[in-house]
């Protein structure tokens, strides 16, 4: 399971506050915290700072990789041209976050991503809007991977996120997503599937419990990556009783590890 | 889902006190506390009271009954003879726990599960043992199946239990019972599914965590049924949610209930 730590993100207002004041130790504290939590990647996202992203997003990146030369960068960008402008600056294969199959957005990032050997996180969103089955999810991930591959990009580099509704307008939206998972890794070999987790509770309460246990249901029926927050220890606990569960942690080595760090 | 609470068992020092010491109003509290935590039958187990069984079980039987006419309960013995004694001691129609594939323990329950309407837990062991894989599982349930129903035991009042092994001796034992849940339900329908959760987490730490990471993936393979105790909060917490992604809760009304009551 390929863990992205999400909390490097202008919308939340400490980080916001730590970027606007330049502040180094904020920011290498809190990617040190997502490391040792089990952070594969650090995802970097300052699309909420209008007028200054690309600035900012250069800052983050070079302090981050000041001081964890060895952490890989997931760039989090709605707007293509920051991406472009600061893919230059990070030094391992970096995740771009993330394209969709609309045609508009899918031209704009084409180049950026023919430009450097990278991982690409791609919505199954077409031009047609949000799928509302597995099929059209389904035919819109067969499309982006086609075109991804055109692009140059390899299938093991290529992240599909299915696109997560809410439960609470739609009763069916979890099952959706978990059989569009299960039928893409059989349809697609050597893909990987993504997704952000808090769609789905959007509406109810107590989210974190909703989320949470619906990784453990995604991460059976095939997602081997999520961006998360590694600091939320339930969070965790269920990502690694479910790798425990589903054969992923053989003789239970990275949960016992867990237990004795105080992890779960 | 159908929730049958655990928590009177003599193996529990309280209620082993409370049965020695004839106290009727711990028992009824706890059974109170069970229902009203959502438990749909009650199961009543003295097993540990070796040669006072059948009058401990006699006592529980009308002690709750006094108090909860409207409670089902489940009777759990290891004990053919002593379920045979008190089964024309409960009221409503009562749940047999267990029976399993072995000859022996077979024909000695036959008669006993001739002999009145009930449901049935059924655990997939046979002459030879514990079951291995999905196939031996799931030979077992089919031979189970047929005998109680040869005895007049309908369908839907029989508890296939797969028979649950540590993750810890062999990592795909979790993996082996959600196939054999998933390809059950396909193969019988009709009939239930029904696991004891504890087993599963043997001889690791945080055994809560993974016993209730286990109920979602089971629920999400098929399981309709557990016997639990639905004073754990988050064990709980676990199952309405998942009622909640498996699209077991329509609206989320369940859901929403069990938050303002405080239960999540």
């Amino acid at each position: 399971m390929l863990i992205i730590g999400e909390r490097i993100n202008t919308s939340r207002k400490s980080v916001n506050e730590a970027v606007a004041k330049r502040n180094i130790d904020y920011i290498q504290s809190d990617v040190r915290d997502q490391l040792e939590s089990g952070a594969d990647l650090i995802d970097v996202n300052a699309g909420s700072r209008h007028g200054s992203e690309i600035d900012d997003l250069l800052w983050l990146i070079e302090v981050i990789q000041q001081a964890f030369p060895q952490a890989r960068l997931c760039l989090d960008s709605p707007v293509p041209e920051s991406l472009k402008a600061v893919l230059g600056h990070v030094k391992l294969m970096p995740m771009l976050n993330s394209t969709t199959g609309e045609k508009t957005r899918f031209e704009a990032l084409a180049p950026i991503i023919a430009s450097r050997d990278c991982e690409v996180v791609a919505l199954c969103i077409g031009d047609r809007g949000i799928p509302t089955n597995a099929d059209q999810t389904l035919g819109n991930a067969a499309k982006l991977i086609s075109d991804l591959e055109a692009l140059g990009v390899k299938r093991e580099r290529i992240y599909i996120d299915p696109v997560i509704q809410a439960v609470s307008t739609n009763s069916k939206a979890a099952l959706t997503v978990l059989e569009t998972i299960e039928q893409g890794r059989r349809q697609f070999e050597g893909v990987h599937f993504i997704c952000g987790l808090s769609n789905i509770s959007f509406g109810l309460p107590k989210r974190s419990l909703l989320n949470r246990t619906f990784l453990a249901l995604a991460m059976k029926a095939g997602l081997d990556s999520a961006i998360i927050d590694p600091l939320d220890k339930d969070l965790l606990g269920v990502l690694r009783a479910t790798a425990v569960l589903t054969g992923q942690d053989p003789w239970c080595q990275a949960y016992t590890r867990a237990f004795r760090e105080g992890k779960l």
